[in-house]
């Protein structure tokens, strides 16, 4: 396990690097995708490859309540059960505690919750969370945080930082799995200060690589630019740093020029279901009756499984009859359309164009 | 386009045929996997071929109302539409609009009828029906006709059967795709003789192909051998016999003893979605809580990507999450189920052990 920063960009901080896992070599920057609960959904393994996905994000919340840490042990770990033999990361369930659970107590071990799926009880802390984590056997581990509403007073950002901090520390002293990194998480809300705290009190803990938390959390794009521009100073040059949650292409630009190397999302999966092809000159809403006769596929230059074989006039016949088979079209053509994007990405920083490449994605996805 | 008989089993009138369409050569007995909506549901082109689908059905009720001819004609026809090159079978319509639209009024030259889906009103005869699927150029169409309800009057029946003989005329008379075989459909209830008078009467006409239809349609088992055997006999021996609707491995096994070659069903589609398997041991309920630690495969044995890579205990646990890929697996695992069957019963005919084949079969998938 390591990383290694092959090149920084002349005009920004945007850096290409290689992120060794136990199952497999990572190049960065990396957009990942989200296999919530054990599968990136309507998507198998094999599409994966194909479509050039490098990380799956596993959610530990939502595989520990089903279908629990013992069915993923008699599988032998999460890599096994969904049959993906790539690196895993898990994210630490804190989130969706926060967000989805109905919380019961907070205590300074950890929060205990009832189950958006059936009321059962749990409770999950930072030994909880590194114990599933352990079970999942992901290649990454993230640490167990609160992770702040947007917009939140100082007096409860500050209190929760320093919770955050001490739950790192405890989740960095559980055993983990065999060649398991783990990543820290910077909190600290739209307080520069309180950010800066926790990014430097996370590098005297000592991580394997250090995640920006507590962004794409509905505050104004310019707010999330501003944390982590607030974080990702202190945090250091020879570790991955990751944007949790974000997965807008211009945002994804912005945020590498500021020196990120790793993003995930739900949003490539998520809006696919809702009918919505991303792609390079921005999201395209398939349904619309503009469609109904076009024979051109759903992003002309792609060459992804959808856009090599269908029109835009059968995928949105699919989508509005109802077919299960339009939502899978749209999620091969949106995943091949991100991670195609993150090799472009690359490819510019690669041979200096980075600059400008990002002025060009903003102007053509953004229409600004 | 022709219809080669190679074999005829010498206990039974089981045979073996080849089926050469405009887009191929098709071996029977054959399973056909139905296509509703221009997609088999949950599945793409490349895992029909891959599943060792033979022939695509394309309902033309369900087409007609959406996307609708003007759509398929702008893709040139149901074939590039939905980017199948292989066989389709078309069926007429009828059997819909006698049992999802909401029937207007009948006359002799058809149903006046309200969509299903918005109440749109819409005309469909022997001359709407045969034109609908010339623009979908389907390789084999189906003539158009009324499909008796189960149980059924015998004065309505033979009124009925009466207006199917005018209407397959009328069908018959239409223009047709080029290259496209038009098959007739035996009507007659569970009425012996109206059965025969029917295909009589369609054998004068002349047709590529002849289906027993009206069968499948809740009546006991015993009537629907019943009324292939009422039917068959007065069919030509050198023209392939197709049993409408029908999927349950040992009643496929039963009527192709009686000299059927072709069959189609919803089941293997509609079944996974609901979490069943088809088995060579019968149906499979994969959410059942029995599979929850489970390491083996959906089928012991059936090399179908599903079984090849995933276990019950994590199919269990996409199906309970409610996961695309849960019902998706299931869906190519029981179209790969029901070709392979019929895989095996082609070559039993082939090497002359048919008829015991067919008694282990009904014993293996009804334990009777």
């Amino acid at each position: 396990m390591s990383f290694e920063v092959l090149k920084t960009d002349s005009a920004t901080k945007a850096r290409l690097g290689r992120l060794t896992t136990s199952h497999g070599v990572v190049q960065t920057p990396v957009f990942m995708d989200v296999g919530t609960q054990g599968t990136v959904k309507a998507l198998e393994p094999r599409d994966l490859k194909e479509n050039n996905a490098q990380v799956v994000l596993g959610n530990t919340y939502h595989l520990m309540l089903r279908p629990g840490a013992e069915v993923i042990t008699a599988a032998g770990g999460l890599h096994k059960f969904m049959r993906w033999d790539g690196p895993i990361l898990t994210d630490s369930g804190g989130f969706q505690v926060f967000s989805l659970a109905k919380l019961r107590k907070m205590t300074e071990d950890g929060c205990r919750f009832n189950s958006h799926l059936d009321g059962h009880e749990f409770f999950l802390g930072p030994k909880e969370s590194m114990a599933m984590q352990r079970v999942l056997g992901s290649d990454i581990a993230m640490v167990f945080d609160e992770c702040l509403p947007y917009p939140c007073e100082r007096d409860r950002a500050e209190k929760s930082v320093e919770q955050t901090i001490r739950w790192a520390k405890a989740s960095k002293e559980q055993p983990h799995a065999e060649g398991q990194m783990v990543f820290g998480i910077v909190q600290g809300g739209v307080y520069d200060d309180l950010r800066r705290h926790c990014a430097e009190e996370l590098v005297k803990i000592g991580f394997d690589g250090y995640a920006v938390g507590g962004v794409s959390v509905g505050e104004p794009e310019e707010c999330m630019y501003k944390a982590v521009d607030a974080s990702v100073p202190y945090l250091p040059e020879d570790k991955p740093r990751y944007v949790m949650g974000l997965g807008v292409m211009h945002q994804m630009a912005e945020c590498v020029a500021r020196g990120v190397d790793m993003f995930d999302c739900v949003i490539p999966t998520r809006v696919a279901r809702h009918g919505t092809a991303i792609t390079r000159k921005g999201n395209v809403a398939i349904k619309a009756a503009k469609w109904t006769f076009d024979q051109g596929p759903v992003e002309e230059g792609c060459d992804c499984y959808c856009c090599r074989n269908f029109t835009r006039s059968y995928v949105r016949h699919l989508l509005n009859a109802g077919e299960i088979l339009g939502l899978r079209l749209l999620t091969i053509h949106n995943v091949h359309a991100l991670n195609r994007f993150m090799e472009d990405m690359r490819a510019a920083i690669a041979d200096g164009s980075f600059a400008e490449w990002k002025e060009q994605v903003r102007k053509d996805t953004t229409h600004e």
